[in-house]
Formats: C-alpha cells, sequence, structure tokens
C-alpha cells in the first residue's frame, strides 16, 4: 500500500514496484538533501528545476542518485540513511560535475557510476571518522571524489576534461573587474542558489527557491540571504563583476548559512548573526580555495561551504552563547 | 578592587573600568601566550620589543589581541581560557601577519578584525576537535586564517599584497648561497626568536627573552637553544646565509623547543633530547613546507612548529620514556 | 637459548648475542611488514629480492629498518610492537626511498638515519591519534616523511636530488601513448609487486611472490590479483603503457587489495569485491595524487594506497554487509 505523507511516500508490503518506488522516493530525497531537505517533493522540483536547464545533467543526477545509493543498499548501510536520503546527495552531484567538467562518453558516464558509488563509500568513512563529534560530513566526498577523477585527466588519456575545467596556472594577485550594479547583486544572488547544483540560470535558482519554500520557509531565507551576503562580500572586496553576477560567490554562502543557521545550530538571534558572519567567511574561504587549487588547475566546488561550517558547527560546542539544535 | 600578582592582575567588583582593565590584562597575557607565558608583563615587554621595531606591528597586535577576545566574550568563550589569553595569541599573530604582507588600508584593517575575529572560531573548533586527544591547537588558527587571505588576493582586487609574499613559483633544487660565519650563528639565533612575531631586529629578539626570562628562566634557555639548533641544522643542510642570518630558520625550531621540552611533556633528561631532535626536525619540515607551498607564493609562517609539536606530543603518549605534564 | 617457530625465532636469557639476534629478527619482521607480513623468513625473501636487483637498497632497507626500530627501543615504544617489525617498515621504505630520489653522500645517509628515526615517531603519533577507530596507521610515515626531506631540497644547497625525482610542472590532460600488450599485462604486475620496493625488476617481483607465499598463500594471490587490477584500470583508462609497464599502477592497487581484502576485513565473497574496487579506485587515486603533486615535482609514492585503505577500512564500520577481522 502507497501512503503519502508531508515530505514523500511510504510503501508497506513486500512487492517489486514497491520497491522501486521506495528506491526512486530515496533517489529524490537525495536531491533534495543537497540542500538539506529530506522531501522528495522538494527533490522533484530540484530536478526540474535542472532539467529546465538542461536535460543531460537532469539525467546525470537522477544516474548519480541511483549508484550511490544502490552502492550504499549493496553494501549494507542502515536502511533510515538510505530512505532519508544520506546516500543520494553526494552522488548527484558528483554525476552533474563529472559530466560538466568531462566531455561525455561511454567511459565518463562509467566513471559517473563508479565514481557515485565510491563517494557512498568515502561517505560512510567520514560518517564514521566523524561520528565522536556528531559533525555532519556535508559534500566532502563529492567534491574529494570529483577532483581525484579530474585531476586523473592528467595521467588518463581517454578521460577528457570540458574547457570548463579551468587551465592550471600559478595564482597572481588581480585588479577589479567590471562594475557591480543592481542586477548583479540580484542576479548573483539567484544564481548563486541555482550554482549548488552547477546551473547558471535565474529560472533554475527560482525553482530551487521553491523547492525549499515547499519544505520549510525559513530554508528559502537563509539560502538567499547567504547567497546575498556571499555577494556583498565579494563585491567589496572587489572580485570580477562576470564571476559575481554569474553566482561564483553566491553558493558557498547560501549552503554556509542554511547549514549553521537552519540545520545544525539550534535557531537565535545569536545562531544567525553567527551564520551570516560564517557566510560572509565563506565568501573569503571560496576565493582562498579557489586560488589554491590554480596550480592544479582544479575548481574549489562547495569546499568552501564544507571547510566553513564544519569549522562553526565544531566551535559553536565551545561556545556557550550557541546551542547544537536537537 | 585590584590585586597585583605575579602573572598579572586580577580586579574584584564589577566596575566599567575594571572590565576594561581586565580586559587590557586578557590583552597582554594573549600577546605573552604567542610564547606559551601566560603573564602580562612579559606580554608588555613582548609588545615593547614590537614597538621598538614598529609602531605598526604593535598597534596591530593590540587591535589583533582585542578583535579575537573580544569575538571569544561575545560567543561565549570560558572565562577562564579568555583571562588566560587563549583567545588572543591567535588574533596578535593574524594581524601582524595581515599587516606584513597586504598594504595597509582600511578594508584591509577590517580584515585584520575579521580575520582576528574569525581565528577565535577556528580556536575553539579545534580545541573541540583535539580535546579527545589532550593536543594543543597551538598557532594553527593563525596559520590557516592568515593563508586564507592571502590566497584570496588573487581573486579579489581591492586586496593588494606587499612585496614581502614571495611571488608564485615552481620549486627547484638549490645551491649553497653565503657563507656561514660566527655573526650569521648568533644574529640567526636572536632573529629567531625575533621572527616568531615577525620582527627581523636584534633588539626585538633581545627584548623578548627578556620577556620570556621574566616568567620562566627556562623558557628564556630553550627558546634561545632552539633557535640555535635550527640555524645550525640550516647551515649544515646548505639553506642559504642571508635567510639563516634572519632567522628564518630559527623561530620554528625556537617554539617546537619550548614547546616540546618545556610545556607539554614532563621535563627530563630524556624529554630534553627529545625536544632537541624535534627542534632538528622543525627546520627541516619548515624548509619543506616553505617549498610546498612555493607554487601558491604563501609563506610557511609557523606552520612546521605546529606540525612537529603536534607530532612530538602525540607520539610521547606512545613512548613510556616520556610523559605528559601535569 | 634460541627457538625457531614459523614466522621466525625468539632468544631466551639475556645475553648480548641474543638480543643482537633478536633486534636483527625484528628488522626482518620489519621487512615483511611492508606488505603485512609478521615473518623474518618473508623478511629475508623481500630482503634478498631487492638485493638481486641492487645492494645499494638492500644496504639501505637494513640500516633503515635498524634506525627507526632502534629509535622506538630509545624512546620506550612497547616491545610486542617492535619485535613484531610495527617500527621497521617506514624506516625500510624511507631509507629506500631517501637513496632512491637523492643523490648517495655522507649528508644523504645522515638525512637516511634521521628521517627513518622520525618516521617512527610520525608513527607513534599516528598510532595514537587513530587509536579510536583502530584504524591502521600503514606507510602514511613513509609517505610524509621522504617527502618533507624531498622537498627540503629547494631550500638547502648541500641536499641534492636524483633524476628519478620528476621536474615540477603545471599538470595538464595527456594522449593515450604506446600500445598495451600481453606482455605489458603480466609485466606490468610483476613489477607492480616489486615498485613496492622502489624496484622495477621482473626477477624481484617473483621473489617479493615467494617471500609472500612463504607466509601466507592469500596474500601472494590478493597482491598479484590487485596489481593486475591496477594495471588493466589504467589500460582501460588510457594510461601511458611504458608507466604501466613500469609496474606504476600496479603497487598501490596490489597493497589495497592486500589490505583489504586479506588483512582488517574478515574474508567473505562480499569482501573480495569490496577490495577488488578499492584496488580499482587506488589506481585512479595513484593517477589524481601524482597529478596532485606534480607542481611540487614530487613522487606519490604509496600515498594512493593508504588513502584509499583508510576509506575503505573506516567505511567497513559503517556497511553491516562487511566485518572487520578478529
Amino acid at each position: 500500500m502507497l501512503t503519502f505523507e508531508r515530505s514523500g511516500w511510504e510503501v508497506t508490503g513486500n512487492t517489486f514496484w514497491g520497491a522501486c518506488l521506495e528506491f526512486f522516493d530515496s533517489l529524490l530525497r537525495g536531491i533534495g538533501q543537497v540542500m538539506f531537505q529530506n522531501n522528495s517533493y522538494t527533490g522533484l522540483l530540484f530536478l526540474l528545476g535542472i532539467a529546465c536547464n538542461s536535460w543531460l545533467f537532469a539525467a546525470a543526477a537522477l544516474v548519480g542518485a541511483a549508484s550511490s545509493t544502490a552502492a550504499a543498499v549493496a553494501l549494507g548501510a542502515p536502511r533510515e540513511q538510505v530512505r532519508s536520503g544520506m546516500f543520494g546527495f553526494n552522488g548527484v552531484l558528483v554525476a552533474i560535475a563529472l559530466l560538466y567538467f568531462l566531455t561525455p562518453s561511454p567511459l565518463t558516464w562509467s566513471c559517473v557510476v563508479v565514481a557515485a558509488a565510491g563517494s557512498s563509500v568515502l561517505m560512510a568513512a567520514l560518517m564514521e571518522l566523524f561520528k565522536r563529534w556528531q559533525l555532519p560530513v556535508l559534500t566532502a566526498p563529492f567534491v574529494l571524489t570529483s577532483l581525484g577523477f579530474f585531476l586523473a585527466t592528467a595521467r588518463f588519456g581517454r578521460l577528457q576534461s570540458t574547457q570548463m575545467l579551468p587551465t592550471a596556472g600559478l595564482p597572481k594577485s588581480t585588479l577589479v573587474e567590471g562594475v557591480v550594479t543592481q542586477t548583479t547583486v540580484w542576479e548573483g544572488t539567484l544564481n548563486g542558489v541555482a550554482q549548488v547544483f552547477f546551473q547558471g540560470s535565474l529560472l533554475t535558482g527560482a525553482l530551487f527557491c521553491a523547492g525549499l519554500l515547499l519544505s520549510s520557509r525559513s530554508s528559502a531565507v537563509l539560502a538567499l540571504f547567504g547567497a546575498l551576503i556571499g555577494v556583498v562580500v565579494a563585491w567589496g572586496m572587489g572580485a570580477a563583476e562576470p564571476a559575481i553576477r554569474a553566482g561564483a560567490f553566491g553558493f558557498n554562502s547560501a549552503l554556509t548559512m542554511l547549514a549553521v543557521g537552519g540545520v545544525f545550530l539550534h535557531t537565535s538571534r545569536r545562531s544567525v548573526f553567527y551564520a551570516a558572519f560564517a557566510a560572509a567567511l565563506a565568501a573569503v574561504v571560496h576565493a582562498a580555495l579557489s586560488a589554491a587549487l590554480a596550480p592544479l588547475g582544479m575548481p574549489a566546488m562547495t569546499s568552501a561551504f564544507v571547510v566553513v561550517t564544519w569549522i562553526f558547527v565544531l566551535a559553536a560546542r565551545g561556545f556557550s552563547g550557541l546551542r547544537p539544535s536537537a
């Protein structure tokens, strides 16, 4: 029997189609978990947002979620974690990233399947490593697995990168480039939300916000506010206007604001200030990590969000003014 | 009421000026903690040593200590840690480093305040992370926070570096450069102590030693002896004479000798040998880390001290011949 | 009295020669532990395999094992760990690596002694760090210590590298080079086993397999099978034929297969599949890490094995389908 709930659906009884339906519900929750939403309708709206911009990436998202979730099931991961999409979100992002930065070919698609499955092993490893601090793994498996496959292109002749991958070069200081206008700010904010899934599209950003609204109003507000902070910090520090407008300084701050302000700490006025400080630093850390990866020609992806959120969640334990969420 | 003690002063009663005085005492202890001295008179002498060489850096030290200590107070860090300067020393170093490597401007001074406050969050995070091993955080927050802001100059046009920041370049093998004389050795040793605060001045080094002497005679001896070991190892391995003389191979070894030999292990003949071995390796590790950061054009700062001290303090737990200090 | 056992010998009574004999037995076990064999006869065969190819490296192996084991004894490491070679295998590899990548000189030999002793301190530190997860340290101390000394050549004029050390350069994508034949596959596999000790020789690889056979038949099979997986993955992804043939993609996969499939997990059909997946990923991770170290001109050595084994051993704790070995 199929029951519909606020956050997705549940099947009782043990039929083949029931199992398929449950698996599909887990995949959608995996897509939703990219922005911390254990909600398959939100996942569906995120998927729709991606498909609006590119069918290829929507297909990749599903393949990645399926591969990483199936690997977790095959190895015997705890059922409730699989069902809540915890073994899906890294696979989703790995798959989109590999097709964004590598030219599509049968080998690349095989790599997508293998890398997404590998991200589930890394997820389980980091969960085990962080258990004692109750520290969330976040998208670290996605970042590390993707970087591994991108770096391997320097040794493997059949794995070819697209022009999206930056050329390796030594970092050097830069000058202010372009003029930031009101359009830059609001496009940068909305694109920032869209860039969480590597999508540079205002419509996609809007659909992602709709997906967030569906499951949690405060999440949508925090994500947009976080992206805005990232844009404003980057503007003040003199980042290049095209990069700001494309959302390059928005996605890490959006995710950090969401994680620190809405998910892992008990919400209070102080915790929102704390999260805003984290979101501001995430923009600086993103600039730093992207420069640090320049000699390798590698993208920093969501590494700034991961690092800053780890630091702010851990630190909150030592501060009496902040409490972890129940 | 104000009471003077051996290591600083304490105020009883709850007045505004009392609170200010206590806060200022915490700042001085924070400056003293850069070399493990929870003593405000020592901090005052260190500050004097810096001011002898440069008023700018002395001002930066105070601003950094104030910003990181205030952030810790605002977030609710434990009072005894704040009072002993544990949330000050990283801020002090972050502030001096930012003004050493970035051109002074209102934006740079804002970065000093934000980075020093951020270093307190990172301090709390690492304390939480290392609690289970009772491992000290040392100056890791300073190194990581500073590197973050220096790297960000490659993306942020309004953040400009000074000529002190090395130009990014691929590391390559080097030849012996210059002749080491007796002057190189003693200047390298004293400058090594001064370089703990980025100061290249013999007088400053002497004042730092005086500050150490004031609170602990053995600390002064260990710091000088550590710096000497670093100089001798660098000389034997063929480092460039100007770098040795400037103290580049002294400060990490001085801090390592102090930490391993005097602070974190119970002192015995074996522990002093062990610390001397650590100080010698710190010179090699500094060379290695400084080469590893060459493609990014980044300075290694006290990273060698941090890494080597972590290793030697952790390892001591597994060796029956060494005991942690009570 | 001297008693011979299946895995080595034991001396009762407290004579000088008895102590020497025990120490020598510990060294051989240290050489055996490079491939997880606590067996001095296996260690002797490994040493013989090295000596077949180069007397210099055989001498280095003994000096490295002696230096790291002696340091552990002097500092008071637990006797049973010293006797089983746990403080020997990193020293062995450090010594061979330093003589492989640095030109032999009295300074280099001093570095061998110091670095091997230092690797024992790092071993103890990492054992302490990983104790709570019962995670093995593997050859991480070897990799990190060796990299430290290689990197230091950029600052120390008297430490000169051989032509074996790659020139620093920015990574860029590559083309398929050469044609893989049957010979490539079997030579790549056998050389892969030999490359565990930096030896590029089929005879040495065969002697290593004999050494493994002596102490554990399944270990020999797993090592060869792992090396074969690495070769096949590298071939499929389009790695350069000369590199595959030389065993560059074999040694990390061989060690990973051995560790995950035979040492740290309870053997089952699922665990062998899991280990084969780990061995396949080890080839990709080796390509990635070797590219990541390209701007520093540094070799990746066994870092891929270390990282992948850590991940797969940790993750296995979270998967009900896999169990740690008793």
